[in-house]
C-alpha cells in the first residue's frame, strides 16, 4: 500500500490527484504546516528535505512532485498519464514539470518562504513586490507556448495537468491578473471537474482527518 | 543527428557529459551568455525560456536538464545510465535530479540572477550574502543523505552524477566551505577523470569554437 504524505493547499495536491486517477491502492497522510509536522523528527526520517510530498512506497521513499508523478505514470501505465513508452514524449512532460518545479513554484515560493534566501524585511518584502510579474510571466509564457490544448501535451490527459492545475490554484493569491492567461484558467476550470480530482480535493478539504 | 545548444559554465554541461557518456551522435553549438545569445530571435525559437540546455532532436526540442537527462538515459538504454526498466529506482534518480535543478540550482542562482526574483539593489545583495548558506545547505543534506557512494544512486553511475558533478562546480565561487563536504569533493573528482567529462569540458573550454 502506497502513503502519501501531503499538507493542504501545497504541491502535494498533484501527487494526490495522480494516485487518485491512476486508480492506486493508497492512503494519505495529512501533515499540517502550522503545527511545523514537516520539521519533527518523526518526518524527518520519511523526508530530511522536511517538505511535502513524501510517498513511502514497498521500496522505499520518494519525494519531488516530478518524481512521484513519474513513478505513478510508469507504475500504472494503464491509466495513460504520460508516454512511458516513448522517450521523447516522455522527456517533454519530464520538460514540463522541470519548468513547474525548478520556476514556477519558485517564482510563487518567494511571496511565503523569502527567508529561504535572504534574512532581511526589507529583502522579503521586496521579493513578494515582484511576484505577481515573476509568476505571471511564467504562466503567460505556459499560456502562449506549453499548453498545447486541450490539455498540456495535447489530446492526452497526463500528470502534466496535474501537476498545472495545482500551480495555478495560487494565481490569484499570487496577484497575477488571470484575465491575460484564459487558456490556463479554463484549463483549470476544466482539470477541477475530473471525478479524480474532485475527490482529491475533498479529501484534503475536510477537516476531519 | 542531436544537437545540444549550451553555454560554458552553465548547468548544460550535465546533459553535454550524458550525451558522451551516451555514445550518442550529437553535435554541439556554444552559446555566449556574454553578447546574451540566449535572448536573440533565432534561439528563441528554439527556446522560448532563453536560458539553456536545449536539445534539438528529430522528434522535436527538448528543454530542462532533468528532462534531457532523462531522455538520453532512456533513448541509449545500453550505456546503464538510469534504471530505465524499474519505476522506483528511475523515480529516485529523478527526485534527485528534480532537487538539483529546484532547490540547488535555485540556490546559487540568488547570486548572479537575483534581478530574476526583486528589483532593489540592496535586496539583490542580501540575497547574494545567503548564498553560501543556502547552497552549503543543500551540499551538507546530498552529502549526508542522498550521495549513497561510491556514485550517487550507489554502485553504478548515473545521470546524477554528471548533474551533481556539474553543479558542484560552483561551490568555491558560492562561497561554500567545501571542507564540510569531503564526500561530495570525492565524488567530484572521481566523476572529473572519466574521459567522456573530460572530452566534454575540453569541447566547452576551447576558445576556438
Amino acid at each position: 500500500m502506497l502513503e502519501l504524505y501531503y499538507a493542504p493547499h501545497t504541491c502535494a495536491l498533484a501527487s494526490h490527484i495522480a494516485l487518485e486517477e491512476a486508480g492506486a491502492a493508497y492512503e494519505t497522510v495529512r501533515m499540517s504546516f502550522q503545527s511545523e509536522d514537516q520539521k519533527k523528527p518523526g518526518y524527518l526520517k520519511i523526508n530530511p528535505k522536511a517538505r511535502v510530498p513524501s510517498l513511502v512506497t514497498d521500496k522505499g521513499i520518494l519525494t519531488e512532485t516530478p518524481a512521484i508523478l513519474a513513478f505513478v505514470a510508469q507504475t500504472y501505465p494503464a491509466a495513460g498519464l504520460a508516454a512511458v513508452g516513448d522517450p521523447f514524449e516522455f522527456a517533454r512532460a519530464q520538460a514540463f514539470n522541470s519548468y513547474l518545479c525548478s520556476t514556477v513554484h519558485v517564482a510563487h515560493a518567494h511571496r511565503m518562504r523569502g527567508h529561504r534566501w535572504v534574512d532581511e524585511e526589507a529583502a522579503i518584502k521586496a521579493m513578494q513586490k515582484k511576484v505577481p510579474q515573476t509568476v505571471g510571466d511564467a504562466f503567460a509564457l505556459i499560456e502562449r507556448e506549453m499548453l498545447a490544448g486541450p490539455w498540456v501535451m495535447g489530446n492526452t490527459y497526463t500528470i502534466c495537468d496535474a501537476y498545472l492545475f495545482t500551480l495555478a490554484q495560487w494565481l490569484e493569491a499570487d496577484g497575477v491578473d488571470v484575465s491575460k492567461i484564459p487558456r490556463v484558467i479554463e484549463h483549470r476550470r476544466r482539470v477541477a471537474e475530473r471525478p479524480a480530482v474532485k475527490k482529491a480535493i475533498a479529501e484534503e478539504t475536510n477537516l476531519v482527518s
